[in-house]
């Protein structure tokens, strides 16, 4: 059996918002002696995603309304990223001085909604969003790199976040392209014969954490990742599969 | 920069208690034409460490506690079962009719305490416990390799967990040795000279999912693998570090 393995792809310069992702991937993979091959899967670090699509908000543009300030009074933050943390939010989850979680639009449950301060490039005080549609930004670049080069690589957006009952963070999907998020293993048996007792596995967010593993979170961070070798299902179903709903959900509040 | 690779260990026999782990993994690394070299790290499935140090129990033999046989009658489940669950655990974090989570004797929280149905190799109705002490196999297994190879590679043992908040199971470290479980980034600044606001990055259980992603779940599965060309940081904290304890954690009931 071949290895998996994964290629960090670096060089890529700051991205700014417009930029032509799939460009830069390949001009990545191209300084690497890389092209891309049937089964490949890219992943991408959210924050260049985000980038690219301009998701930045200015701070000094925000408004917080009454219920940001008094949450931000009440818990010692800035009551303008709280601010923009709720109007990404389908609802809080939880908001106190240790953390402010909330149901994302997506679905997903994270921390400030996935709103990371990142200045823009004048210096400018802002924050940045994730992706409007992470899946929809993975699906249009694996058809744009489709079409510059033949293969279709499967794509996923990967983002960092804590974790219930875990300390750290970990890399998780929050969008993929031709990845089954979650591999359905029902009706599959085990080396003895048995049924699996498990039997759904979050694919798209162990390739994800494998990714973030090489990406890295420091100065030498690589933003993009080739992994090549990945015994994963395909499929088209959205990241949101990997959502539980808080209806099935026992952790919530 | 190289890529980081994850070569499958195959052809490890099914593991009986007293089996010498250092010798299968040996054969195996043999077979692949693998030696080991620094800074390599060895991955294995929590089942097969706890398969080599008989940590099974004969549910012929157990006799169910009153509050076992309580909460299996109201949550539908085999007492004997939920009785070797609390054995194993310091709390009951959930126990309904859906799930039976618990904060197993190392701290981690996990559905049924890690315990498995795995029968003997006779076909007795048993059950697998996790390791006694994950670590201490961690770190044995590594001074075995050392001895055996000159070699001293990092050794996590994973095993596959559910999470809130998402669905399908994802490999997680519980037990390791020479990689530290929780790299704490506090003080490094990004390429804009920020200091990162993310610090503290779970990179044994990224290692444990990218491990995962290869052994697979099913009869093709592999019970280890070689990670090569991560960069991690080294350590020797235990596992537990990775386990959020309860005063810390924002989800416990």
């Amino acid at each position: 059996m071949n290895p998996l393995q994964i290629f960090p792809l670096t060089g890529i310069p700051e991205v700014r918002p417009g930029d032509d992702l799939a460009a830069l991937l390949l001009g990545a993979l191209g300084r690497a002696n890389l092209t891309i091959e049937e089964g490949d899967v890219l992943a991408l670090a959210q924050k260049i995603v985000s980038k690219a699509e301009g998701r930045f908000v200015r701070l000094a543009e925000v408004a917080p309304s009454p219920e940001a300030r008094r949450i931000a009074e009440r818990d010692g933050r800035d009551a303008r990223l709280v601010e923009v943390v709720l109007r990404e939010a389908n609802e809080v989850v939880v908001a106190s001085a240790r953390a402010l979680i909330v149901e994302h639009r997506s679905g997903a449950v994270c921390a400030h909604g996935g709103v990371d301060r990142s200045n823009l490039p004048g210096g400018e005080e802002a924050v940045l969003l994730l992706p409007r549609d992470a899946d929809a930004s993975a699906r249009a670049l694996r058809e744009a790199l489709a079409r510059q080069t033949g293969a279709r690589p499967a794509v996923i957006i990967a983002d960092t976040q804590g974790r219930a009952f875990r300390r750290g963070v970990v890399g998780v999907a929050i969008g993929c392209a031709g990845v089954e998020p979650v591999a359905d293993l029902r009706g599959t048996r085990d080396r003895a014969g048995r049924l699996l007792e498990i039997t759904q596995v979050a694919q798209a967010d162990e390739l994800a954490a494998a990714a973030s593993a090489v990406m890295g979170q420091a100065a030498e961070g690589v933003p993009a990742v080739l992994i090549r070798g990945a015994r994963y299902r395909p499929g088209e179903s959205p990241a949101r599969t990997l959502f539980r709903p808080k209806a099935e959900d026992l952790f919530r509040p």
